[in-house]
């Protein structure tokens, strides 16, 4: 059983994330909140969403499993005006969630969920740490574009590097200490990732998101951020690109 | 002779209404202003227009027919600023309208129309009558994209709904009786229409216009408003699809 | 050696008057300013362009050149944000251009200008003297596009004319010698110019400034106007289309 109420630009925040990186997910449920873990198709990133049931204006369910392609609840995030909220239901007998919007009713039938597996997230120490509004990222990742396909971060204990090189362009994004909201970086590290995911993931974070960077030499880096008015936890894995000599 | 001046705003809202169904249109012109009656290619809808000569600033006319292309007067009509009026007139010994805007002057040959006849509009008693703002039409257009071809217009004593179901999928729009504008409907009225016809014209009227619908099971609908401060009446007539067995 | 500090909205300004014509260019810098002169790859139309020193926030330079591509320039300019400046330094070792906006470093190749040589400016005098607003200009535009490839210029003592005229259909704006900024025609003169070319350059050219344009019968046209706060001066050239009898 799920029984939802939740203001449309809260899910809209929630779909926004995951839809950088996969459009049909499956949702674990509990009476405690929701919750999804996935890779995207080619096994670059991965995303562990957690949505608290205070995150929603009414909340009621017992354990289940919701498979929904989040293109067709985009489409029903629209029907809804600024600050109207989207109840949300699980017609358990015949595999359908039904949104009420208003006088607007829209039904689409459940994924099924029988394949699909949970990943398994990944328990990694990092060495350095770094929060920073996800505005600087956005900044920096407009200047990087066109340049490369990857984009290098760097901390040391002075401050934080975003920077992009080519041929005959380069681009970098300084942040020092002082404009950071904080950072621990004993030593100086630095690695790769891909330009195109770590860009479609900074651009969705609403502005004014404190996002914390795990961040170390040639290893995954790890980005963990509240949504939701701070009732939904993301924490998102992106695999490095290791250079050869 | 035809002179007339009119607001570039009402000029547009009557050129967007008749370029949901037809491009090349003939007027009929008289001293008490013009009409059009024109269906669209595949004969699926048909549309009859009055404007009376108190839609416009000035006007002045004999009997005459009025050839035009409308998407050369919606490029006359976007070179108007707001506010602006469109001095429009006929240069009958060579067949051309001239449109004034300013200081600007735009001249366009006339179309031939000896060979454009006039449809037979139908004349239908339909059972059920409804009046609605064009907004919910439109919220509820909006729900049915994307899940089927056709959409079902119902009534019955209590209400009206609009809905649209695919295979996977349904959305709809129910209005109560006492959220409509009027309501007669003895019994209960259903047909399903072509959503692309519908969602056109739906779109096309502006905003807080009141639609009245004549709606029948498997008949043609009747859509009648007004427009141009009143001064201008569409009746639009859309033809069902009627599911075999 | 070359160093400035520019308004982005400035830089903008310059940029977007030169890329109507030409991607790859080179600046030829003193002390005084930066210079300018290129005609497109058809020989159609020809830009001399000159920016004074205090058309920069900050400026110093010794004699040098500078090739660069405005596409990358462009995308530089989105970086910064309303009110921003950017620096720019010209880093001679390595034949680069360093940008800096705020935090962000973006840095990037010269083009090589041993091989692009600058075009001789004509010199032409032209009977017809026009000064207007460049708002009159992008209107009559507007009316003239999807009719004819060409553009006529007109003047006479009374006023300035611009039309085009197609095989169907004919637009003109005509501006009386009241409503023009000046007017010096003797005689009535006309020519025919590429649309193409004219509506780009008057599209790009910021509202509210006055262009003088020199005319006269089969002779090129000249266009001269006035950019970051008077401080740069732009002649741009474009050759007559000649109708053969």
């Amino acid at each position: 059983m799920f029984k939802a109420e939740i203001k449309s630009e809260t899910l809209k925040g929630l779909v926004s994330i995951i839809s950088t990186l996969i459009d049909e997910v499956k949702f674990t449920v509990n009476s405690d909140g929701m919750s999804l873990k996935a890779v995207d198709p080619a096994h670059v990133a991965m995303i562990e969403l957690n949505i608290g049931a205070k995150a929603f204006e009414s909340y009621s369910a017992t354990e289940t499993e919701i498979g929904v392609d989040l293109d067709k609840v985009k489409s029903v995030i629209k029907l809804a005006g600024p600050g109207e909220t989207i109840i949300m239901e699980q017609d358990e007998g015949q595999g359908r969630l039904v949104f009420k919007i208003g006088n607007i009713t829209r039904r689409m039938n459940l994924i099924d969920t029988s394949c699909m597996n949970d990943p398994k997230v990944p328990q990694l120490t990092l060495s350095a740490n770094i929060g920073i509004l996800v505005d600087q990222l956005q900044k920096g990742i407009r200047a990087a574009e066109s340049i490369s396909d990857h984009i290098a971060l760097k901390a040391d204990s002075e401050g934080f590097e975003l920077s992009c090189e080519g041929d005959t362009d380069f681009a970098s994004l300084r942040v020092e200490k002082a404009a950071l909201e904080s950072l621990k970086a004993d030593s100086k590290v630095c690695s790769l990732y891909p330009l195109e995911y770590f860009s479609n993931l900074i651009k969705a974070i609403p502005s004014g998101t404190i996002v914390n960077i795990e961040l170390d030499d040639d290893y995954p880096v790890k980005l963990v951020f509240k949504l939701a008015n701070g009732e939904s936890t993301v924490s998102y894995f992106l695999a490095p690109r290791i250079e050869s000599d």
